[in-house]
């Protein structure tokens, strides 16, 4: 019989005490095998609690099959196979800890926005409408390309700032870009070779090997891509920025983009991806059309997000699908959830559809002119306008700046981390033939310097071809 | 020399103009490869324009390729391959439209929530707290793991409700577990085999064909997944929910859960990824511990969500590493960016901070206990009480329904569809082997019925007996 100190002064309640009890003795080996539990009458007698107390920890225990009943005979111990964890507790805690980020006064190195721009009492106020009068929407999971709200909003907007005529079943809504190019990769085939720019940002091609995708490094010249190297590589898949490839900045030239269209037209297994990331940004000259728009031939996969538009803390993208892939993709990926909040869905179909993304867009564009201006000025009245040339300074939120040096750029790179200043420079952009990089070329991204800083962070320029 | 009708009456600007009737004329033919452009200064005469609109107009020319300059001599018509899109606009709107959800009055498959339930007001008071006081941490990209409010606050939640000592590092938060998959697959490899549960969520088995998993279904008994089954499928990753699996509604016995934690010790190659889905939900019993904190190996994999237990809009998932898989975490992938918005972030670490969470943990369960408790009663007393069997009632937010009929699964599901109730059946959730499957057994989703529509419900059910 058992004879369990249960209490009800314990902070467990009294089930719970008479479980963990009996658990342990099974476990602990004090109730063998097949051994008969006391009815519950007799238990609840013995222990001096109710029957219900004895029920409730019985149930538990059978249910996570410590033991188990025969009908009209009662409970019996299980067999519990040797139990794998020994009593003692392991080392839970992970040693691994993450490094702190590292700090710098100024990061030219950063996609970051200027941090005091974003409109937070515009967003807080449409969020509280959106709650207030979206809720029925609020409770269900929104679709899997996105709330029609946002994605109709959307068409209005790539229609009237990028030209493009696109209906809202072509647009899939998703926590980012680079989630994005994980649905592409599932919508075309994973049995396809990707091409991305070289130079260019790391990361798309690192997420393409992470998934197990053969990429391949395509070269570009002044008018962009090389078409005939991309043919030479066997990529089915060209992965490009025709609005300005970074860190280059090169913006593809008209016969340029109808070759790289008339590539992708040769063949079925092949796509073009458009990213047109920063293009709201393009500081001087009309914004270029866009690839999609010249395509006939539903090729190309047009890709955007709000990360650095709006903000990196509003986790946004979108693409449009051409029209030949929407029913393709909702027949092979339609079972798969949003990804964004349907409550910041909301709010930015409201944000977009009330002119406050393009006010935004606006104000920022002036405010990124502004900064630019100034440190392009700073420069030539420094001493690097007799040791520096600026290059590409209309391609979206940076400058190309080559210093006239024999300096190595891991030099100059840690000359400046020691005063603060994070550089980045063109050769790190080179994915593949890193020995023709040209050296001595800053990438700089000025998005998140501040006006009062733009001095001082020249200063460091200058001083660290000393 | 230009004679095009720009003015300055005109929609667009000067330039805008200019460079669009050039263009025209370069890729319509009238202005041939290699021939020169009158001077800027001669076709601002001309046009009756000033000098820097030409000079506009030119740069975007160039910059977009249509012609070239020569130091010193001027603007050339650069050559245009064979222009790709006739001049004819293409039908760019998709003819695909997504069809519309079906609508029912009842929805027994639906894994909604009920949607009166959800602290708005809280949530949007937090949010505000949020835009107020964490500004500066709003602007710079979330990390990859998560915000560390938010990476702590789930930290003493697990502590405190499963009883799991876990590092902050060790959690990772993301757009949904569906995105968490994605991340598994690619830090565990994709050249492993995946195993999944038979009958099971069809959708985890969908997410991994998509990437490219090869699959295995694996069956249950009453004591959960059968261990000698995974072991003869040579499955390397088994994903589980011991909890209680879906739909079966199983809990996976104590000895059980040794056996599989055995299993995965047995190969470097093996992990378990344990999906604690609803957990939070279990109406009855007390919690059950998970199988992470039996697991000495560093072998399990913790997957949860806020979907159901806060709210379907809010895409909000967290995994928990195993200690010795945090390290290799960040070296492959600590490249991707987070997919939840820093907003929602802050906001949900201060809902679980301040107690919201548990509070609407323990008014959702006390909700959902009285739904279901009154469902059951109506079925007891109705016509329904002679004809089926209820089962696994305890078995977070669904139960089991047994009719006992012959009529099909088929026939009875598209009865009820006609009155206008959604009902899924058991046999449909099998993956595998589905003539195995047992027939005429509904699984009833009752957590977006509302009290007052349990009788109707009820009474639909017992009509399609008839």
């Amino acid at each position: 019989m058992f004879t369990y100190p249960v209490s009800d002064k314990a902070q467990k309640s009294l089930y719970v005490q008479l479980y963990e009890y009996i658990k342990q003795d099974i476990t602990g080996g004090k109730l063998k095998k097949n051994e008969k539990l006391p009815s519950k009458r007799a238990a609840a007698k013995n222990l001096g609690i109710s029957v219900i107390t004895v029920e409730n920890a019985y149930a538990a225990l059978q249910s996570e099959g410590y033991i188990y009943s025969l009908p009209k005979k009662g409970f019996y111990v299980s067999e519990i196979s040797k139990l794998y964890h020994s009593e003692s507790p392991a080392p839970a805690q992970s040693a691994f800890s993450l490094p702190a980020p590292a700090r710098y006064r100024y990061d030219f190195s950063s996609n970051g926005v200027a941090p005091e721009n974003f409109p937070f009492s515009v967003w807080a106020k449409l969020m509280r409408e959106t709650f207030q009068n979206a809720a029925s929407g609020l409770l269900t999971p929104p679709p899997t390309g996105g709330i029609n709200p946002l994605k109709t909003a959307l068409c209005r907007h790539l229609k009237a700032f990028r030209g493009m005529e696109v209906s809202p079943a072509q647009i899939i809504i998703g926590a980012g870009t680079e989630y994005l190019y994980s649905l592409i990769i599932q919508l075309l085939g994973g049995n396809k070779r990707f091409a991305v720019q070289n130079p260019g940002y790391a990361k798309i091609a690192k997420i393409y090997k992470s998934v197990g995708i053969e990429t391949v490094f395509i070269p570009e010249d002044r008018a962009g891509i090389d078409v005939n190297a991309l043919s030479r590589s066997g990529a089915d898949v060209a992965h490009i920025s025709p609005a300005h490839a970074y860190p280059s900045g090169i913006v593809m030239h008209a016969s340029r983009r109808n070759e790289v269209l008339n590539w992708a037209s040769e063949s079925e297994r092949r796509y073009i991806i458009e990213d047109d990331y920063d293009s709201e940004f393009r500081l001087s000259g009309r914004p270029l059309p866009t690839l999609y728009s010249l395509d006939k031939t539903s090729k190309v996969i047009y890709v955007n997000t709000f990360t650095k538009s709006l903000s990196p803390s509003v986790r946004i993208a979108y693409m449009v699908l051409p029209p030949g892939l929407v029913e393709t993709f909702y027949r092979k990926l339609g079972f798969y959830s949003s990804t964004v909040s349907a409550f910041e869905q909301y709010t930015l179909a409201k944000f977009i559809d009330e002119g406050y993304f393009e006010k935004h867009i606006n104000r920022m564009r002036n405010y990124y002119k502004k900064i630019r201006n100034l440190m392009l000025d700073e420069i030539r009245h420094s001493a690097l306008a007799a040791r520096s040339e600026v290059a590409e300074q209309e391609a979206g939120l940076h400058f190309l700046l080559k210093l006239k040096t024999e300096k190595s750029d891991a030099v100059l790179k840690e000359k400046a981390a020691k005063r603060g200043l994070h550089l980045s420079f063109l050769s790190e952009f080179y994915l593949e033939n890193a020995a023709g990089a040209p050296s001595h070329t800053i990438v700089v991204n000025y998005s998140t310097l501040k006006k009062e800083e733009i001095a001082d962070a020249v200063a460091i320029l200058c001083d660290i071809l000393k």
